[in-house]
């Protein structure tokens, strides 16, 4: 680091559009290592990404199911009144064979018998005969039914061989019951990234502390963006805090990088004199990718790359430490870049359309403003209430936020109006 | 169970409207008990809700502190130029006074001199004199700074004593770094609801059942629905299977209800000879609450509540066997139960407005369809894809869906049609 009166005035980095900061982010993702495993499907699996296309081992149904309760028939047999001659229920086949003017009672989920070639509900029907201890001995249709009403073919839902879950796909509930369904034992998904969260700053003392000395503050950042990656399904590791020491932090990231593919660090990336994280990353021989985008919050936001003598590519993303613009560039970068390594194959938040229910006035920078969002039944938007005082210092800005809202630099207005129809990015 | 003969041949059920069904769950979260327990703020209350206000011990900031890394200046003190007389760094108090025309160096989070009345961005000054060591001894602003700039006043984001997370908020990584930042060490957060879930079937073999014999089918239910709690931060006890047997069924529901506040059952609800659930329910002393709602897939699903012999309610949601309707019953009906006695203020799905990427055929029932978003950078509205045949039994109907179109039943017209906007319910 220079002396005061020779460093920089202004920043030597390019404050770069989002655009293009994303798109820079994606070649990352695109380069870093994935890694698969082959893991037992059980509860374990929930949340990851399966890495191969699962086929069906069988048809599904195996065999002609009734979809319905009430009685299989030989459609067309020219009568509307059956002999009951028999029952099918699921679990408990009926393997005789229907001559005309014959049924069976079958229960959802029953085989249909052969020789059957539909099943009437059994609310379409009347018992008109039945022996002394009330078994049913005939029924009446109460309507014509056709050929194939109520079946379910072998294999119409899925055939034998079919894709049933995806390369990509998020294991969730549904994907982790029909893999069940199917019985099937094993199967391959991404391995997650190894995620490592560094608080930066002489300032910092734990999060623990019961009595803060005037002019230092708890490491708020670390906790939270270890829980940020929790509530989004991935484990990070708590690097814990490092002061603004030149050979310090050099020394604590180069530990943390051999083992990470992630690390997100907080503070130290402004114009500050104690602002040496982008010195260091050069020095231990990573690329800055940028070192300012041209958002808010998260001006300074930094990436760096390197294989930092590994074989796998690696990424620094030293995130501002205001706990706003480390929240929200983690939101827009970290958990899309980890996503990517987990094999995702949609890795940005979903994008909504939302009515703001006040003015917010335009900035010299697009925002992401923190805000809520109230649904009212016959409006066709979500309505968004901004989370209160956006500055990035702001931790409370971001309590009870579920969306982003992507608001655009001041241009020919100086203000988007209530009322008018904002896009957000839906959080957690 | 009365002889085949005797049966209903229309179920005695009336099909209630969803919006019936869903005020009904309403009053009967309303009546189930929330417990509360203080739990230490780490990790562990993550996804938890809180269940008491939480206040604020202290200002933030607690002291003036800068916004940006510069200078400490006496704004309109009739200089333009200044010697810069200390360093005021975050974690490092410069506690000197200032003389008009003095400043003091100052890094953004850096504690404002009491003397001190405005703050200069680095960016906005030049260096005028300097050491031979090249220390600064004085700088020259470029442009003219009014009082207040750039300096957070103390309690400005948060008083001592405001509420920083309100009794409902889901504690998320935002929650988690306001309650870290402020030092707060515990929290009153709702316990989650005992919830277990029971698949009931004499054609259900385990899921890891190998050769399964024709006419029976693995029970992927129960894994399923176990893994949508996971999905949404709930723990489920997996009840395993039982028969349709009346007496098998009322012994396991008695045993379990004992110990759990919800009780998730599949099958047995229909118009099936072995469709016992609800006789079991009225046997057991439960009250049946509906016992069909007018709704695709998933008419027969029954909830019934009763205290069982024990101070708290507990309520029985007995779900259609077919895999469509239990998954979506569960989503519409279980999970907004267990948010509601989890504490959550907000318990239903999201609701958004999508674009259909094809024509959807209405039926004589409200659908719930399964579908897909894509997202267009220029559209207002996702584009939503209908993840195949929409029968009942089709599990793959589920995989892969993040959203359940609310398809009204046909009225006037026979369908919607493709790029006609519908209402959705986001998932996960």
């Amino acid at each position: 680091m220079p002396p005061p009166a020779l460093r920089d005035r202004q920043s030597k980095y390019l404050a770069i559009p989002m655009k293009e900061a994303e798109e820079i982010m994606k070649n990352i993702g695109k380069q870093m290592a994935k890694n698969t495993e082959s893991l037992a499907v059980s509860q374990e699996i929930l949340g990851k990404i399966a890495a191969n296309f699962v086929k069906s081992t069988e048809n599904m149904p195996r065999t002609r199911v009734s979809t319905k309760d009430g009685y299989a028939i030989i459609a067309n047999d020219g009568s509307s009144t059956k002999t009951v001659i028999g029952v099918s229920l699921a679990g408990a086949i009926y393997d005789g064979v229907l001559q005309p003017g014959q049924c069976v009672r079958i229960s959802t989920g029953g085989v249909v018998p052969e020789s059957s070639t539909a099943v009437v509900m059994v609310e379409h029907t009347i018992c008109t005969k039945k022996t002394d201890d009330e078994e049913e001995l005939e029924i009446q249709l109460k309507e014509h039914i056709s050929t194939g009403t109520n079946i379910r073919e072998p294999g119409s839902e899925t055939r034998q061989g079919d894709v049933i879950v995806r390369s990509g796909t998020k294991i969730g509930s549904a994907e982790f019951g029909i893999l069940k369904a199917f019985g099937i034992k094993n199967i391959f998904v991404f391995k997650k990234p190894v995620i490592t969260v560094v608080s930066t700053g002489n300032e910092l003392v734990s999060p623990d502390c019961e009595d803060v000395p005037i002019g230092m503050i708890r490491d708020s950042n670390g906790p939270q963006l270890l829980a940020l990656f929790t509530e989004y399904g991935f484990h990070a590791i708590d690097g814990e805090r490092v002061s603004d020491d030149f050979e310090s932090i050099k020394e604590k990231l180069s530990k943390i990088l051999k083992t990470s593919d992630i690390v997100v660090t907080t503070g130290g990336v402004s114009m500050g004199e104690k602002d040496n994280i982008k010195e260091v990353l050069i020095d231990i021989g990573m690329q800055i990718q940028f070192g300012r985008v041209m958002m808010k919050p998260g001006l300074p936001c930094t990436v760096a790359t390197g294989r930092f003598g590994t074989d796998s590519l690696k990424t620094v993303l030293a995130l501002p430490g205001n706990p706003a613009s480390a929240w929200v560039c983690s939101h827009l970068f970290a958990v899309p870049l980890a996503r990517t390594i987990a094999g995702y194959a949609k890795t940005h938040h979903t994008r909504i359309t939302v009515r703001l229910a006040h003015d917010i006035k335009l900035g010299d920078r697009p925002e992401y403003v923190r805000a809520f969002l109230e649904e009212l039944e016959e409006e066709d938007f979500p309505i968004a209430h901004v989370t209160g005082n956006q500055i990035s210092s702001n931790i409370g800005s971001l309590v009870g936020a579920n969306v982003l809202l992507i608001v655009p630099m001041k241009e020919d207005k100086e203000s988007i109006r209530k009322n008018e129809l904002v896009k957000a990015l839906l959080l957690r």
